[in-house]
Protein backbone atom coordinates (compact mmCIF):
# COMPACT_ATOMS: atom_id res chain seq x y z
CA UNK A 1 0.00 0.00 0.00
CA UNK A 2 1.24 3.16 -0.77
CA UNK A 3 -0.23 6.50 0.10
CA UNK A 4 0.07 10.56 -0.14
CA UNK A 5 2.82 11.37 1.89
CA UNK A 6 6.77 10.98 1.31
CA UNK A 7 9.34 8.26 2.78
CA UNK A 8 12.47 8.69 2.67
CA UNK A 9 15.59 6.48 4.11
CA UNK A 10 18.94 7.52 5.12
CA UNK A 11 21.36 4.30 4.53
CA UNK A 12 25.01 4.23 5.04
CA UNK A 13 27.52 2.43 7.03
CA UNK A 14 27.98 3.39 10.87
CA UNK A 15 29.47 6.58 11.18
CA UNK A 16 28.90 8.33 7.99
CA UNK A 17 26.06 10.79 9.66
CA UNK A 18 22.52 9.22 9.22
CA UNK A 19 21.25 10.19 12.44
CA UNK A 20 22.70 13.74 11.92
CA UNK A 21 21.22 14.20 8.30
CA UNK A 22 17.80 12.70 9.21
CA UNK A 23 17.52 15.04 11.92
CA UNK A 24 18.60 18.21 10.07
CA UNK A 25 16.57 17.25 6.78
CA UNK A 26 13.74 16.97 9.14
CA UNK A 27 14.20 20.31 10.63
CA UNK A 28 14.56 21.77 7.54
CA UNK A 29 10.84 20.42 6.23
CA UNK A 30 9.42 21.17 9.64
CA UNK A 31 10.32 24.72 8.75
CA UNK A 32 9.13 24.92 6.21
CA UNK A 33 5.58 23.74 7.23
CA UNK A 34 5.91 19.84 6.10
CA UNK A 35 4.45 17.79 8.61
CA UNK A 36 7.20 15.11 9.37
CA UNK A 37 7.98 12.17 11.35
CA UNK A 38 11.82 11.06 12.09
CA UNK A 39 12.33 7.49 13.18
CA UNK A 40 14.98 4.45 13.12
CA UNK A 41 15.48 0.62 12.61
CA UNK A 42 15.28 -1.23 13.89
CA UNK A 43 12.82 0.46 15.91
CA UNK A 44 10.54 2.92 15.45
CA UNK A 45 7.53 1.28 17.47
CA UNK A 46 7.59 0.51 20.72
CA UNK A 47 7.17 -3.05 19.60
CA UNK A 48 9.97 -2.85 17.30
CA UNK A 49 12.08 -0.93 19.70
CA UNK A 50 11.91 -4.10 22.19
CA UNK A 51 12.94 -6.42 19.02
CA UNK A 52 15.55 -3.97 18.58
CA UNK A 53 17.08 -5.01 21.98
CA UNK A 54 16.88 -8.28 21.24
CA UNK A 55 19.06 -7.47 17.92
CA UNK A 56 21.43 -4.81 19.25
CA UNK A 57 22.42 -5.93 22.07
CA UNK A 58 24.55 -8.90 23.30
CA UNK A 59 27.25 -11.66 21.95
CA UNK A 60 27.76 -11.19 18.20
CA UNK A 61 26.86 -14.81 17.59
CA UNK A 62 23.57 -14.52 19.35
CA UNK A 63 21.69 -15.12 16.22
CA UNK A 64 22.21 -17.05 13.23
CA UNK A 65 22.00 -14.64 9.95
CA UNK A 66 18.72 -16.20 9.50
CA UNK A 67 17.17 -15.52 12.66
CA UNK A 68 18.34 -12.19 12.23
CA UNK A 69 16.91 -11.57 9.54
CA UNK A 70 13.50 -13.26 10.07
CA UNK A 71 13.66 -10.24 13.77
CA UNK A 72 14.55 -7.14 11.34
CA UNK A 73 11.60 -8.01 9.39
CA UNK A 74 9.14 -8.44 11.86
CA UNK A 75 10.52 -5.10 13.67
CA UNK A 76 10.09 -3.52 10.32
CA UNK A 77 6.57 -5.37 9.97
CA UNK A 78 5.61 -3.71 13.43
CA UNK A 79 7.15 -0.37 12.47
CA UNK A 80 5.34 -0.24 8.60
CA UNK A 81 2.01 -0.86 11.14
CA UNK A 82 2.31 1.62 13.56
CA UNK A 83 4.41 4.53 12.95
CA UNK A 84 5.20 4.61 8.77
CA UNK A 85 2.06 3.96 7.62
CA UNK A 86 -0.55 6.51 9.50
CA UNK A 87 1.91 9.00 9.17
CA UNK A 88 2.22 8.44 5.27
CA UNK A 89 -1.82 7.92 5.36
CA UNK A 90 -2.65 11.40 6.46
CA UNK A 91 0.01 13.05 4.17
CA UNK A 92 2.97 13.46 6.19
CA UNK A 93 6.77 13.37 5.27
CA UNK A 94 8.45 9.96 6.81
CA UNK A 95 12.38 10.00 7.18
CA UNK A 96 13.64 6.95 8.83
CA UNK A 97 17.27 6.10 9.75
CA UNK A 98 17.99 3.14 7.95
CA UNK A 99 15.39 0.60 5.96
CA UNK A 100 15.15 -2.57 3.97
CA UNK A 101 18.43 -1.63 2.42
CA UNK A 102 20.77 -2.04 5.65
CA UNK A 103 18.98 -5.73 5.59
CA UNK A 104 20.24 -6.03 2.05
CA UNK A 105 23.28 -5.23 2.84
CA UNK A 106 23.92 -6.51 6.51
CA UNK A 107 22.45 -9.61 6.10
CA UNK A 108 21.75 -10.38 2.01
CA UNK A 109 25.60 -9.56 1.27
CA UNK A 110 28.03 -8.62 4.04
CA UNK A 111 27.51 -11.20 6.79
CA UNK A 112 25.90 -14.14 4.79
CA UNK A 113 24.98 -14.89 0.95
CA UNK A 114 20.84 -14.54 1.93
CA UNK A 115 19.97 -11.59 -0.23
CA UNK A 116 17.23 -14.54 -2.03
CA UNK A 117 16.03 -14.84 1.40
CA UNK A 118 15.74 -11.26 2.34
CA UNK A 119 14.22 -10.34 -0.82
CA UNK A 120 11.55 -13.14 -0.13
CA UNK A 121 10.80 -11.98 2.71
CA UNK A 122 10.84 -8.67 1.89
CA UNK A 123 8.24 -9.06 -0.99
CA UNK A 124 5.90 -11.49 1.76
CA UNK A 125 5.54 -9.47 4.95
CA UNK A 126 6.61 -5.61 3.93
CA UNK A 127 6.26 -4.82 0.00
CA UNK A 128 7.14 -1.44 0.46
CA UNK A 129 9.85 0.93 -0.89
CA UNK A 130 10.79 4.28 0.00
CA UNK A 131 10.01 6.82 -2.45
CA UNK A 132 13.78 8.57 -1.95
CA UNK A 133 16.69 6.72 -0.83
CA UNK A 134 20.00 8.59 0.29
CA UNK A 135 23.18 6.23 0.74
CA UNK A 136 25.61 8.60 2.72
CA UNK A 137 28.96 7.08 1.33
CA UNK A 138 32.19 7.61 2.71
CA UNK A 139 35.50 6.28 3.76
CA UNK A 140 34.70 2.92 6.38
CA UNK A 141 37.89 3.74 8.22
CA UNK A 142 36.96 7.26 8.63
CA UNK A 143 33.62 6.69 9.12
CA UNK A 144 34.72 4.01 11.83
CA UNK A 145 36.64 6.86 13.66
CA UNK A 146 33.87 9.20 14.18
CA UNK A 147 31.72 5.91 15.26
CA UNK A 148 34.15 5.02 17.77
CA UNK A 149 34.25 8.21 19.33
CA UNK A 150 30.51 7.46 20.90
CA UNK A 151 29.69 4.00 21.90
CA UNK A 152 26.39 3.14 22.98
CA UNK A 153 26.80 -0.18 24.38
CA UNK A 154 24.48 -1.03 20.75
CA UNK A 155 27.80 -2.63 19.36
CA UNK A 156 26.78 -6.15 17.82
CA UNK A 157 27.42 -4.50 14.43
CA UNK A 158 30.41 -2.21 14.70
CA UNK A 159 32.19 -4.65 16.62
CA UNK A 160 32.49 -6.34 13.15
CA UNK A 161 35.50 -4.10 12.13
CA UNK A 162 37.11 -2.68 9.05
CA UNK A 163 36.68 -4.98 6.56
CA UNK A 164 33.29 -5.59 7.64
CA UNK A 165 32.23 -1.85 7.30
CA UNK A 166 33.92 -1.85 3.25
CA UNK A 167 32.25 -4.76 2.25
CA UNK A 168 28.93 -2.61 3.75
CA UNK A 169 30.22 0.17 1.75
CA UNK A 170 30.59 -1.43 -1.63
CA UNK A 171 26.86 -3.00 -1.02
CA UNK A 172 25.45 -0.13 -0.55
CA UNK A 173 26.81 1.62 -3.33
CA UNK A 174 26.05 -1.60 -5.37
CA UNK A 175 22.17 -0.83 -4.19
CA UNK A 176 22.44 2.44 -5.47
CA UNK A 177 22.96 0.82 -9.08
CA UNK A 178 20.61 -1.69 -8.57
CA UNK A 179 17.70 0.85 -7.98
CA UNK A 180 18.95 4.27 -10.02
CA UNK A 181 15.50 5.52 -9.57
CA UNK A 182 14.97 5.45 -5.90
CA UNK A 183 18.68 5.40 -4.60
CA UNK A 184 21.18 8.58 -4.48
CA UNK A 185 24.47 8.40 -3.14
CA UNK A 186 25.65 11.41 -1.10
CA UNK A 187 28.93 12.71 -0.67
CA UNK A 188 29.18 12.05 3.70
CA UNK A 189 32.97 13.38 3.91
CA UNK A 190 31.33 17.26 3.49
CA UNK A 191 30.72 19.80 6.29
CA UNK A 192 27.47 18.51 8.15
CA UNK A 193 25.36 21.91 6.74
CA UNK A 194 26.48 21.77 3.45
CA UNK A 195 25.42 17.73 2.97
CA UNK A 196 21.72 18.68 4.87
CA UNK A 197 21.25 21.48 2.23
CA UNK A 198 22.18 19.01 -0.80
CA UNK A 199 20.06 16.36 0.55
CA UNK A 200 17.39 19.34 0.89
CA UNK A 201 17.76 20.30 -2.71
CA UNK A 202 16.93 16.86 -3.61
CA UNK A 203 13.84 16.58 -1.42
CA UNK A 204 12.63 19.73 -3.18
CA UNK A 205 13.27 18.69 -6.74
CA UNK A 206 11.38 15.27 -5.58
CA UNK A 207 8.52 16.67 -4.28
CA UNK A 208 7.97 19.04 -7.52
CA UNK B 1 17.84 -31.25 6.75
CA UNK B 2 16.32 -34.73 8.81
CA UNK B 3 18.90 -36.79 10.81
CA UNK B 4 18.37 -40.24 12.70
CA UNK B 5 16.72 -39.23 15.69
CA UNK B 6 13.18 -38.97 15.83
CA UNK B 7 11.20 -35.48 16.30
CA UNK B 8 8.15 -36.00 17.71
CA UNK B 9 5.64 -32.72 18.58
CA UNK B 10 2.69 -32.59 21.13
CA UNK B 11 0.00 -30.04 20.22
CA UNK B 12 -3.85 -28.88 21.33
CA UNK B 13 -5.22 -26.46 23.27
CA UNK B 14 -4.44 -24.58 26.12
CA UNK B 15 -5.00 -27.12 29.52
CA UNK B 16 -5.21 -30.13 27.22
CA UNK B 17 -2.20 -31.65 28.86
CA UNK B 18 0.31 -31.32 26.38
CA UNK B 19 3.54 -30.32 28.97
CA UNK B 20 2.06 -33.17 31.17
CA UNK B 21 2.28 -35.39 28.18
CA UNK B 22 5.47 -34.51 27.02
CA UNK B 23 7.13 -34.96 30.44
CA UNK B 24 5.49 -38.41 30.65
CA UNK B 25 6.47 -39.67 27.45
CA UNK B 26 10.21 -38.35 28.33
CA UNK B 27 10.25 -40.47 30.95
CA UNK B 28 8.96 -43.58 29.72
CA UNK B 29 11.49 -43.11 26.67
CA UNK B 30 14.53 -42.03 29.45
CA UNK B 31 13.72 -45.12 31.20
CA UNK B 32 14.29 -47.62 28.42
CA UNK B 33 17.33 -46.02 27.59
CA UNK B 34 16.71 -43.86 25.16
CA UNK B 35 18.73 -40.07 24.93
CA UNK B 36 15.63 -37.72 25.05
CA UNK B 37 15.57 -33.54 25.09
CA UNK B 38 12.25 -32.55 25.98
CA UNK B 39 11.73 -28.68 24.84
CA UNK B 40 9.00 -26.58 24.06
CA UNK B 41 7.66 -23.68 21.90
CA UNK B 42 7.75 -20.62 21.63
CA UNK B 43 11.29 -21.11 23.26
CA UNK B 44 13.58 -24.23 23.82
CA UNK B 45 17.20 -22.42 22.98
CA UNK B 46 18.24 -19.32 25.04
CA UNK B 47 17.32 -16.26 22.40
CA UNK B 48 14.27 -18.39 21.53
CA UNK B 49 13.02 -18.10 25.32
CA UNK B 50 13.70 -14.45 25.00
CA UNK B 51 11.64 -14.00 21.96
CA UNK B 52 9.18 -16.18 23.62
CA UNK B 53 8.86 -12.98 26.21
CA UNK B 54 7.87 -10.97 23.51
CA UNK B 55 5.11 -12.97 22.92
CA UNK B 56 3.27 -14.11 25.68
CA UNK B 57 3.68 -10.92 27.99
CA UNK B 58 1.31 -7.60 27.54
CA UNK B 59 -1.07 -6.43 25.77
CA UNK B 60 -3.09 -9.18 23.45
CA UNK B 61 -3.07 -6.29 20.71
CA UNK B 62 0.49 -5.54 21.02
CA UNK B 63 1.84 -7.46 17.85
CA UNK B 64 -0.40 -7.82 14.59
CA UNK B 65 -0.65 -10.84 13.53
CA UNK B 66 0.97 -10.75 10.76
CA UNK B 67 4.22 -9.43 12.94
CA UNK B 68 4.03 -12.05 15.62
CA UNK B 69 3.44 -15.00 12.68
CA UNK B 70 7.46 -13.93 11.72
CA UNK B 71 8.35 -13.76 15.76
CA UNK B 72 7.31 -17.24 16.13
CA UNK B 73 9.32 -18.36 13.15
CA UNK B 74 12.02 -16.20 14.30
CA UNK B 75 11.97 -18.14 17.63
CA UNK B 76 11.44 -21.34 15.85
CA UNK B 77 14.28 -21.14 13.40
CA UNK B 78 16.41 -20.29 16.52
CA UNK B 79 14.76 -23.32 18.11
CA UNK B 80 15.82 -25.70 15.33
CA UNK B 81 19.32 -24.24 14.75
CA UNK B 82 20.53 -24.29 18.55
CA UNK B 83 18.30 -27.33 20.33
CA UNK B 84 16.35 -29.70 17.77
CA UNK B 85 18.87 -30.30 15.40
CA UNK B 86 22.00 -30.49 16.83
CA UNK B 87 19.62 -33.20 19.05
CA UNK B 88 18.50 -35.15 16.40
CA UNK B 89 22.28 -35.12 14.76
CA UNK B 90 23.06 -37.01 17.50
CA UNK B 91 20.26 -39.53 17.25
CA UNK B 92 18.39 -38.36 20.23
CA UNK B 93 14.42 -38.58 20.80
CA UNK B 94 13.44 -34.69 20.77
CA UNK B 95 9.83 -34.24 22.57
CA UNK B 96 8.06 -30.62 21.98
CA UNK B 97 5.45 -29.16 23.77
CA UNK B 98 3.93 -27.43 20.43
CA UNK B 99 5.55 -26.75 16.96
CA UNK B 100 4.81 -25.21 13.60
CA UNK B 101 1.13 -26.53 13.61
CA UNK B 102 0.67 -24.12 16.95
CA UNK B 103 1.56 -21.13 14.56
CA UNK B 104 -0.76 -22.99 11.51
CA UNK B 105 -3.49 -23.01 13.64
CA UNK B 106 -3.12 -19.72 15.93
CA UNK B 107 -1.72 -17.56 13.67
CA UNK B 108 -3.26 -19.24 10.60
CA UNK B 109 -6.65 -20.04 10.99
CA UNK B 110 -8.26 -18.84 14.78
CA UNK B 111 -6.80 -15.40 14.72
CA UNK B 112 -6.44 -14.63 11.30
CA UNK B 113 -7.00 -15.32 8.16
CA UNK B 114 -3.17 -16.03 7.23
CA UNK B 115 -2.57 -19.47 6.42
CA UNK B 116 -1.06 -18.60 3.16
CA UNK B 117 1.80 -16.75 4.88
CA UNK B 118 2.03 -19.28 7.77
CA UNK B 119 3.03 -21.73 5.25
CA UNK B 120 5.28 -19.96 3.02
CA UNK B 121 7.34 -18.70 6.18
CA UNK B 122 7.55 -22.07 6.95
CA UNK B 123 8.71 -23.57 3.78
CA UNK B 124 11.60 -20.64 3.40
CA UNK B 125 12.81 -20.68 7.20
CA UNK B 126 11.50 -24.05 9.18
CA UNK B 127 10.97 -26.75 5.88
CA UNK B 128 11.05 -29.53 8.45
CA UNK B 129 8.10 -31.29 10.50
CA UNK B 130 8.23 -33.56 13.11
CA UNK B 131 7.77 -37.23 12.39
CA UNK B 132 5.27 -37.41 14.54
CA UNK B 133 2.65 -35.43 16.10
CA UNK B 134 0.26 -35.80 19.05
CA UNK B 135 -3.10 -33.82 19.13
CA UNK B 136 -4.06 -34.05 22.54
CA UNK B 137 -8.01 -33.58 22.26
CA UNK B 138 -10.72 -32.57 24.43
CA UNK B 139 -13.45 -30.27 25.01
CA UNK B 140 -12.32 -26.12 25.04
CA UNK B 141 -14.37 -25.48 28.10
CA UNK B 142 -13.01 -28.17 30.07
CA UNK B 143 -9.66 -27.56 29.20
CA UNK B 144 -9.98 -23.80 30.10
CA UNK B 145 -11.53 -24.76 33.44
CA UNK B 146 -8.15 -26.80 34.01
CA UNK B 147 -5.99 -23.98 32.73
CA UNK B 148 -7.36 -21.32 34.56
CA UNK B 149 -6.29 -23.15 37.92
CA UNK B 150 -2.51 -22.47 37.18
CA UNK B 151 -2.72 -18.71 35.96
CA UNK B 152 1.32 -18.33 34.86
CA UNK B 153 0.83 -14.18 33.81
CA UNK B 154 1.90 -15.69 30.27
CA UNK B 155 -1.93 -15.19 29.08
CA UNK B 156 -1.92 -13.24 25.50
CA UNK B 157 -4.01 -16.17 24.24
CA UNK B 158 -5.79 -17.97 26.75
CA UNK B 159 -7.37 -14.91 27.77
CA UNK B 160 -9.05 -14.83 24.25
CA UNK B 161 -11.85 -16.99 25.61
CA UNK B 162 -13.57 -20.24 24.70
CA UNK B 163 -14.67 -19.20 21.31
CA UNK B 164 -11.54 -19.23 20.81
CA UNK B 165 -10.19 -22.07 22.27
CA UNK B 166 -12.97 -24.00 20.65
CA UNK B 167 -11.33 -22.41 17.11
CA UNK B 168 -8.59 -24.06 18.13
CA UNK B 169 -9.38 -27.13 18.86
CA UNK B 170 -11.34 -27.12 15.47
CA UNK B 171 -8.10 -26.11 13.76
CA UNK B 172 -6.01 -28.58 15.17
CA UNK B 173 -8.22 -31.43 14.30
CA UNK B 174 -8.43 -29.89 10.70
CA UNK B 175 -4.59 -30.49 10.86
CA UNK B 176 -4.73 -34.00 11.85
CA UNK B 177 -7.26 -34.73 8.39
CA UNK B 178 -4.66 -32.66 6.15
CA UNK B 179 -1.37 -34.18 7.81
CA UNK B 180 -3.04 -37.61 8.41
CA UNK B 181 0.17 -39.72 7.85
CA UNK B 182 2.07 -37.64 11.14
CA UNK B 183 -0.72 -36.06 12.97
CA UNK B 184 -2.40 -38.72 15.44
CA UNK B 185 -5.60 -37.55 17.92
CA UNK B 186 -5.34 -38.47 21.25
CA UNK B 187 -8.25 -38.55 23.48
CA UNK B 188 -7.16 -36.41 26.41
CA UNK B 189 -9.97 -36.82 28.77
CA UNK B 190 -8.39 -39.83 30.04
CA UNK B 191 -6.40 -39.85 33.62
CA UNK B 192 -2.82 -39.26 32.44
CA UNK B 193 -1.40 -42.28 33.23
CA UNK B 194 -3.70 -43.75 30.65
CA UNK B 195 -3.13 -41.36 27.98
CA UNK B 196 1.04 -41.65 28.57
CA UNK B 197 0.63 -45.63 28.03
CA UNK B 198 -1.46 -44.85 24.81
CA UNK B 199 1.14 -42.73 23.55
CA UNK B 200 4.34 -44.47 24.20
CA UNK B 201 3.00 -47.96 22.34
CA UNK B 202 2.32 -45.55 19.66
CA UNK B 203 5.94 -44.22 19.78
CA UNK B 204 7.20 -47.70 20.19
CA UNK B 205 4.89 -48.57 17.20
CA UNK B 206 6.18 -46.10 15.08
CA UNK B 207 10.38 -46.98 16.17
CA UNK B 208 9.79 -50.49 14.69
N1 LIG C 1 29.48 15.52 7.95
C1 LIG C 1 30.11 15.23 9.10
N2 LIG C 1 31.39 15.58 9.31
C2 LIG C 1 32.01 15.27 10.45
N3 LIG C 1 31.46 14.59 11.47
C3 LIG C 1 30.17 14.22 11.34
C4 LIG C 1 29.44 14.51 10.15
N4 LIG C 1 28.18 14.00 10.29
C5 LIG C 1 28.16 13.42 11.51
N5 LIG C 1 29.34 13.56 12.14
C6 LIG C 1 29.69 13.03 13.46
O1 LIG C 1 30.04 11.65 13.26
C7 LIG C 1 29.49 10.83 14.26
C8 LIG C 1 28.52 9.84 13.62
O2 LIG C 1 27.41 10.57 13.05
P1 LIG C 1 25.96 9.93 13.06
O3 LIG C 1 25.02 10.90 12.45
O4 LIG C 1 25.61 9.41 14.43
O5 LIG C 1 26.21 8.70 12.06
P2 LIG C 1 25.38 7.36 11.85
O6 LIG C 1 23.98 7.62 12.35
O7 LIG C 1 25.43 7.14 10.37
O8 LIG C 1 26.08 6.28 12.59
C9 LIG C 1 28.80 11.77 15.26
O9 LIG C 1 29.69 12.03 16.31
C10 LIG C 1 28.51 13.01 14.43
O10 LIG C 1 28.48 14.19 15.21
N1 LIG D 1 -5.41 -36.17 31.71
C1 LIG D 1 -5.63 -35.22 32.62
N2 LIG D 1 -6.70 -35.24 33.40
C2 LIG D 1 -6.93 -34.26 34.30
N3 LIG D 1 -6.14 -33.20 34.49
C3 LIG D 1 -5.03 -33.10 33.73
C4 LIG D 1 -4.72 -34.10 32.75
N4 LIG D 1 -3.56 -33.75 32.13
C5 LIG D 1 -3.17 -32.58 32.69
N5 LIG D 1 -4.05 -32.22 33.67
C6 LIG D 1 -3.98 -30.98 34.47
O1 LIG D 1 -4.54 -29.96 33.66
C7 LIG D 1 -3.75 -28.78 33.76
C8 LIG D 1 -3.18 -28.45 32.38
O2 LIG D 1 -2.24 -29.49 31.99
P1 LIG D 1 -0.96 -29.12 31.15
O3 LIG D 1 -0.20 -30.39 30.93
O4 LIG D 1 -0.23 -27.98 31.76
O5 LIG D 1 -1.69 -28.67 29.80
P2 LIG D 1 -1.12 -27.79 28.57
O6 LIG D 1 0.38 -27.89 28.63
O7 LIG D 1 -1.73 -28.46 27.37
O8 LIG D 1 -1.68 -26.41 28.76
C9 LIG D 1 -2.66 -29.06 34.80
O9 LIG D 1 -3.13 -28.58 36.04
C10 LIG D 1 -2.57 -30.58 34.78
O10 LIG D 1 -2.14 -31.08 36.01
MG1 LIG E 1 22.88 6.64 13.80
MG1 LIG F 1 1.81 -26.37 28.76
Amino acid sequence: MRAQGLFISVEGIDGSGKSTQARLLAEGLAAAGHDVVVTREPGGAPGAEAIRRLLVEGDPARWSAETEILLFNAARRDHLERTIQPALDRGAVVITDRFADSTRVYQGVARANLRPLVDRLHDLVIGIEPDLTFVIDMDARAALARGLARRSGEDRFEELGLGFQEALRAGFLALAQEYPARVQVIDGTRAPDVIAQDMAARVTAHLR
